[in-house]
């Protein structure tokens, strides 16, 4: 790692963008949570740098050989998609029954197109499920072993589901059931919540929802495409859909601005909030800032915790969230890098 | 019936809604898509108009009783959904393997809860199973058996896949499959449709996306709900998911608006038809009717053919579409229907 690279901008506040003098090109988050500094040791920390500045080169690589938005943000997804730090792809969360069920989307500003799948077990990058229903098919959404039906014709890679497994992601499962039933046992007393022997900081209850991967491009003929990809909930039941595969909720990109986002997925649909950045700019002639605040200060008022990545097509870059972190980071088209984890 | 109560305004724009000089306590539509007054027996209308009748009036015992308009809005779905006329519930279309995947959403406007499923094959009315999810889980959207699992816990009522079973659907299925490889054979050449033997009066390739029915209803206490309930695509494949369970596209309500839309699903995803007549509204301050008409003319211009109903606050209603028809209707406050088929 090339540190001189790495500028560490520390936020005033936990809602507010970091803004760059330079523009943007891609900017990536791995969830949004109870990502305190005090749970986090700092292997773990360094862990979590290195594997985002990796996502963040991988998709740079792309943008230096004037590769569209679309592979850019693709070869930025895989990186977290294949590490088992992020709950995407590898990484993915366990749910009731002992699977991984993935979701993931892509939308490309330009034409708005796009492609979503969801629930799905076997395709190894959610997000080239995602790529292949826009590029190959008529459709946007397809679900579950339809969409992987789709995805082996169209040629996107197929594990087998032994892939996902990790003993760490089953330990918290079995914790977040055994909490589930305490918290049922005592009518709501949560108790307090012991977070140190897990690698990945899970507060159990509240943020089984928060983990999620997205990545926000603008390339070399201006065109922005965003995508989002995740395991979504652990301990989830009834094959439930977040918003990271809903077009407008979760992922939204369009000539103005491109959106990802991470949280508590059902606030996030019905605030329909990635498509709102793009209404608050257009309608209301909001700076990109401005639009994300407003989005974040909405999710905050129906409690909504989570918090979204945006580019516009100048460049400007916004990161907003109402957690205590999440992981974030953008690169701009000089090779600078910014990585942040924390809030305020 | 009784014709003393039907008026009958014809507009002189396809895509202009109507006004009512009353207000308007419930709209629903019936599917939009290549409806021709010469494709239609007189049988036929009246078998259309009868329905759409009948779903007003069962909504509107509940308006009269003070009932939410959530349970407005279901009582009006499920006249439909329990109807063959309309392709949702009993008529919904088959898919490329001769099942019946349905789709659903609810959407209240006070404090914009949220139910949806998708892909369901065992639930009588889907709506009841979208309602469940909304009143009954801390959840949004619900996919496949999953959801099935979930509506059988909390009592909504399951039939046997043989009850959604239909020749008449079924032959539309070996029609457009039929056509589907006919235009495959013949490189894009679609030679003339004949849907004089089709019932439903289906063109088979154009309108094979179409049917969806909705309501959005104002009830007493002021507040808008708004749900979507649909049969999808004859001869989908890959769990095809479209607009019509996702919150924001196919169905959207907060305080000011109400709207559930019907076409081809995937441009509707696109440009998250259904919240943007929200955005528009609030953010523009544009009025009911020009809201909708911007979201239309934007559905046009990437080639999204449908058509959507939308009710405000003050019982305005707002009725446009860009196919030859939708059938469509209304019911105010003091019982006055208003029914409409074709365009202009």
């Amino acid at each position: 790692m090339n540190w001189s690279f790495i500028f560490i901008l520390m936020s005033a506040f936990t809602s507010i963008g970091q803004q760059s003098d330079e523009k943007v090109v891609l900017v990536i988050h791995g969830g949004a949570g109870t990502i305190l500094k005090k749970n986090m040791s700092p292997e773990k920390e360094e862990a979590y740098r290195t594997k985002l500045e990796e996502a963040l080169l991988a998709g740079f690589e792309k943008w230096k050989k004037g590769e569209t938005s679309v592979e850019i943000v693709r070869a930025s997804i895989h990186v977290m998609e294949d590490s088992p730090l992020f709950n995407a792809g590898r990484g993915a969360v366990y749910t009731n029954d002992e699977t991984q069920e993935m979701d993931a989307s892509i939308m490309r500003g330009s034409d708005k197109m796009a492609g979503a799948i969801a629930g799905v077990q076997t395709i190894k990058n959610p997000i080239d499920g995602a790529i292949a229903v826009m590029d190959k098919s008529e459709h946007v959404m397809l679900a579950g072993e339809g969409a992987e039906e789709f995805a082996v014709k169209n040629g996107v890679e197929i594990v087998d589901t032994s892939y996902f497994k990790s003993d760490v992601r089953l330990k918290q499962l079995q914790r977040v059931k055994e909490k589930e039933k305490a918290i049922l046992d005592h009518d709501g007393d949560q108790g307090s919540v012991d977070s140190s022997e897990d690698e990945f900081n899970i507060d159990y209850i509240e943020d089984k929802k928060f983990g999620t991967v997205g990545a926000v491009a603008l390339d070399q003929s201006g065109i922005i495409s965003a995508g989002t990809s995740t395991g979504g909930m652990t301990n989830k039941r009834y094959n439930r859909i977040g918003d990271s595969p809903v077009i407008g909720a979760g992922t939204y990109a369009d000539d103005l601005v491109g959106v990802s986002c991470t949280g508590h997925g059902e606030f996030f649909i019905r605030n329909v909030v990635a498509y709102d950045v793009s209404a608050l700019m257009h309608y209301m002639q909001l700076s990109l800032n401005d639009a994300t605040q407003e989005v974040i200060r909405k999710q905050t008022e129906i409690g909504g915790k989570g918090g979204l990545i945006a580019l516009d097509k100048d460049g400007n870059v916004s990161l907003p969230f109402n957690t205590e972190g999440m992981y974030r980071a953008y690169i701009t088209e000089s090779g600078k890098i910014y990585i942040a984890i924390y809030g305020s």
